[in-house]
């Protein structure tokens, strides 16, 4: 920041924005055990050397629910390193930080008299690192237990039902401007989705506005970690269902970077999808350059510098149909392996060339989606023999699909071959639960999976009784809804919302205005159902206005956008001029320019979350040979 | 401190010793969860309490290997609140701290620019926290890379067969007191026992002599962590396989607390066993009053004081015999019943008594060995239910037992027994490794024991490539042996030792002065090999001489006494007073008098750690059938 004037500096919050480092995955591997620390080592670099204020995660800082003590320690020295030093700290946390930091000490870390903080993190626990067990501590806890990691946006899960939350921001002041930061930590994409569409179950609590007029208004920045767009929108959360008062949303989880802010279609604020920094699944989406994010705010305005990470593993991937290579005989076992020796080997080229300028040649990950329909396949571990030396992946390299796309009766008919009583014993939990699932008709095939990992992974003893409990309830529920006189089916909530739920809203937050107020002990806190919530028709309607409301809005008409600086950037981040804006009040509502990007979201998977569900099955099928 | 004079206090070490804090012990028993914790709660502030120099742990701070992410926050919030202060540190560390701390730091941790340490904590890892994985890392290695432990005594095991170690000091001055404290880490008994049999095996770096004249000579410590008097000597470590040079020995591992310390005949150094801070087996030895020890050393005299733990939870032991009681009818099970219920009422009540000063009243644990030769054995979980909220073990307060003392082959005719094909379903691999250990003849059972054991919960994936290859050079070695023309048995090292292997000494020291010395980074580490050698005839002759020299004892005659101080003390430690002594370069040499302490010792057990096995055993059990 060398170029911008001291007044700026002053006035400006930086932080850094990264996500999803997994601290300790693949620790057993030979060649990729230190990917993941090494990326985090070079965040935090790149947070010293820009100076940032602060360093945000968007959770999953670990692999593991329950890291090793190796990869504890590694943690723990590189924040060690990083973040203890004598720079001085310029911003202030002006919120209750017993509510915002759930520690045993209860504020945020660089204010410890006994401890020489210079460079603070923030983060939100992920899937993988969320909270379990009797105290529901998180990996993240330790660290912050240890003053190195700012650990909030831990949800209380309250209520009876599908339960409710209350999120509070940290509020944080420097010079002018004034930020507050809301976190929701991973919270089971169904359980999640489901309280975005109950009244009430989601509540934000808002500041008031900035009584000084040298302040400006506050700039909203909610960091989550969920799936973001699922072929199954049950199992995710639309960026729709946030409440429109953010101005700004970090999304971690989804490991593709996309990390350019993207306006967001009639919400009226932008979101950064930042991406993971090591790459867990050898897909698409996590072949693309890894970044990330230099957020700069000032006042109301907002500057996005994406900074390339250097020192990740290069990850090629192609996808090929054999049947349309024109080079390869089906009967010549021979032709196709030499095709797919010649991919391979263009693939390492094209790496190799890539990272020319670096001293630190690494092996690079070379994935080939093979659409072998027509032909055999090859045994991948024989065929990635000779690269071994070549690639970081040897064993893995080829992935054999079919491009058939199956209709759903005979996906049907493939289930119910896999339950043939002579492949019984191949059968993993997952068939058995499904098929016993039929039957029950109770307990839904994914909350027996969350339980069943929960149990074996995150020590939790109440898991299956809980996942019982909670389906009990949702089911008296459901039965009691259906013989109500509305007699409105669950699943049609979103379509049916229009109308009726927007007349439910306003007979619930006149009710709400009686209730005893969700605890708060910040004074400066404002419930926001206390203002009316009287919910204003918009091009789409989702439930997610229910308890906030539409802002009388003060804001200049520059809020939400980006500001040009008079400062050249050096890093390969676009300076974004200013756009134009013509509405003040409904600011946002309408733009609905996107940069295509939308339509690529829609490949994002979880197949690392997948991944580990499966194994857990495995070593459920373990104890249950047991019992 | 306050009525010592100033001077006094300046050139003072002050240490508050205790070992075996088990942190995590019983983290999921709903009444007994707490306990490890407030023990060691309680030992931090009396440190604190006491204003002392620094703490000293004797291993097992943690319970389990890996312990949970509970337990980790736990510890360090303890330490974080304790530790962290601005107390000035009023001793230095003199020695070469990146030989004493192996993190990545490298140094002591209150030289750390950027904590606040007030009170220093050293520990050595004992056999439930010992190093292991690929990184070979201690949970300690966790707190130690907070910068709230300073973990030392982690041995490198180098060279072949039973392996060398090289024992650093780490060396503290304080005004005119100079401390040698060396800290061996625990190492399984077989092998460290073989190992202080073996010729240059283990090796004692000792400082130089201090050349200033105001600074006394070394005083020298040494803590470790092992099994101390077994019916096996082999797997455990006798005090006399330890360097004369010591002056203090504190020794973990051992649950009795015998912390007066007694001088250990013929050997010419003291030794305290503190015991550990947590009853982790319900035996005699650990229902005896729990204490930690304030160590204060000037110059070369110390004074110890003892401090009773006063939120330990009480326990209360006792034994009967069934036939011996007059009041029980042996066909009338009421009776037996009324009498067990009288004595443990008793036990409650005794137990109330003892703890009537205490605002905090806690559920006292009760244990009662029960000889019921000649009688029926009844239930003890049904026994139990009705002391539910008065004591808390309700399920095991009865332990059954035989009198009878079986002969040899009334054992053997037991075990085959156990083997009994049809009860095949309830053996444990215990019994089976056993087995088939009497046809193999070549691994024992015990580093089976030992392999499964770090292989299921220490993630050693060598773990049973490492016992095969050791038991392997083993073998070869004692093949060559035997074929040797001294030829004698490995068994009757210890017997046999006297005449041989003095020459044997002899001649290895003198080779060992040409050999390259094991590198130190200290300058002032001089290797004591390179004094004369020459072993000095004493009572009990071990083969600990080999590697340490007779010192050319400048020392003063009160060198390893306990000093009278002015100050009278407020604590229940006892003001020992001078005791006469006579020689002065045979120090300790035939002083033979004990307080009959020694015998006590023989009673002590390792139920914990066997237990510990047992868990294993079960858990292997478990993955063999899926293999």
């Amino acid at each position: 920041m060398g170029q911008q004037p001291r007044e700026d500096i002053a006035n400006t919050v930086r932080i850094l924005v990264a996500t999803d480092c997994h601290l300790g995955y693949m620790e057993k591997d030979e060649i990729r055990r230190h990917d993941s620390f090494e990326a985090f080592e070079e965040i935090c670099s790149i947070a010293e050397q820009k100076e940032v204020d602060f360093v945000l995660l968007g959770g999953d800082l670990f692999h593991e629910n329950k890291p090793s003590r190796s990869t504890l320690v590694k943690a723990i020295e590189i924040l060690r390193r990083h973040c203890l030093n004598d720079r001085p700290v310029q911003f202030q946390v002006v919120s209750d930080q017993a509510v915002n930091f759930q520690n045993k000490f209860g504020h945020v870390n660089y204010e410890d008299p006994h401890f020489n903080v210079g460079l603070p993190v923030f983060s939100i626990h992920g899937n993988h690192d969320d909270p379990a067990g009797v105290d529901n501590l998180s990996a993240v806890d330790i660290l912050s237990a240890c003053n190195l990691v700012n650990y909030f946006g831990k949800m209380v899960l309250g209520g009876s039902g599908v339960g409710e939350i209350t999120v509070y921001p940290i509020l944080i002041r420097k010079g002018s401007t004034a930020v507050a930061l809301y976190g929701l930590g991973n919270i089971r994409d169904e359980r999640l989705n489901r309280m975005f569409q109950t009244p009430h179950a989601v509540q934000w609590m808002r500041p008031e506005a900035q009584e000084e007029c040298q302040v400006s208004d506050w700039f909203n920045i909610l960091v989550l970690h969920q799936n973001r767009v699922k072929t199954n929108p049950k199992n995710a959360i639309n960026e729709h269902f946030l409440p429109r008062f953010l101005d700004f949303v970090v999304w971690g989880h989804e490991h593709e970077c996309l990390i350019d802010p993207q306006e967001v279609p009639g919400m009226g604020f932008h979101l950064t999808q930042p991406g993971s920094s090591v790459a867990t699944s050898l897909i698409e989406g996590e072949s693309k350059p890894k970044h990330v994010l230099l957020l700069e705010i000032k006042e109301n305005q907002y500057r996005p510098t994406k900074i390339p990470l250097t020192s990740v593993r290069p990850f090629e991937y192609t996808e090929i149909i054999l049947k349309d290579e024109a080079d390869i005989d089906p009967d010549d076992q021979n032709s196709i392996l030499e095709h797919l020796d010649k991919v391979v080997r263009n693939l390492i080229e094209r790496s190799s060339k890539k990272t020319v300028n670096r001293s630190e040649l690494k092996l690079p990950l070379v994935r080939i989606k093979v659409d072998y329909s027509g032909f055999m396949t090859i045994n991948p571990q024989r065929f990635g023999q000779k690269y071994v030396g070549k690639v970081a992946n040897p064993q893995d390299i080829l992935i054999f699909s079919k491009s058939s796309k199956k209709s759903k009766a005979e996906a049907k008919i493939d289930d119910f071959e896999r339950l043939r009583p002579e492949e019984l014993n191949q059968q993993n939990i997952e068939a058995l639960v499904a098929e016993n699932n039929l039957k029950m008709e109770i307990i839904p095939v994914n909350d027996l999976d969350v339980a069943l990992h929960n149990f074996v992974n995150k020590d939790d003893r109440l898991a299956f009784y809980s996942c019982v409990q909670y389906n009990l309830q949702e089911t008296r529920h459901k039965i009691a809804k259906d013989s109500d006189t509305a007699k409105f089916e669950e699943e049609d909530i979103i379509l049916k919302v229009g109308e009726s739920l927007e007349e439910r809203l306003k007979e619930r937050s006149n009710h709400s205005k009686d209730a005893p107020q969700s605890t708060s002990n910040a004074a400066s806190f404002e419930d926001i159902r206390s203002k009316t919530a009287a919910g204003v028709g918009t091009a789409i309607s989702f439930s997610d206005d229910e308890d906030t409301t539409q802002i009388s809005d003060t804001k200049s008409a520059t809020r939400g956008r980006k500001w040009s600086s008079a400062a050249s950037r050096s890093s390969r981040g676009a300076l974004e001029s200013d756009k134009s804006k013509t509405s003040t009040r409904g600011r946002g509502r309408g733009r609905g320019r996107g940069r295509g990007r939308g339509a690529n979201n829609l490949k994002q998977t979880t197949l690392d979350a997948s991944l580990g569900f499966r194994q857990s099955q495995r070593l459920i099928l373990v104890l249950i040979t047991i019992h």
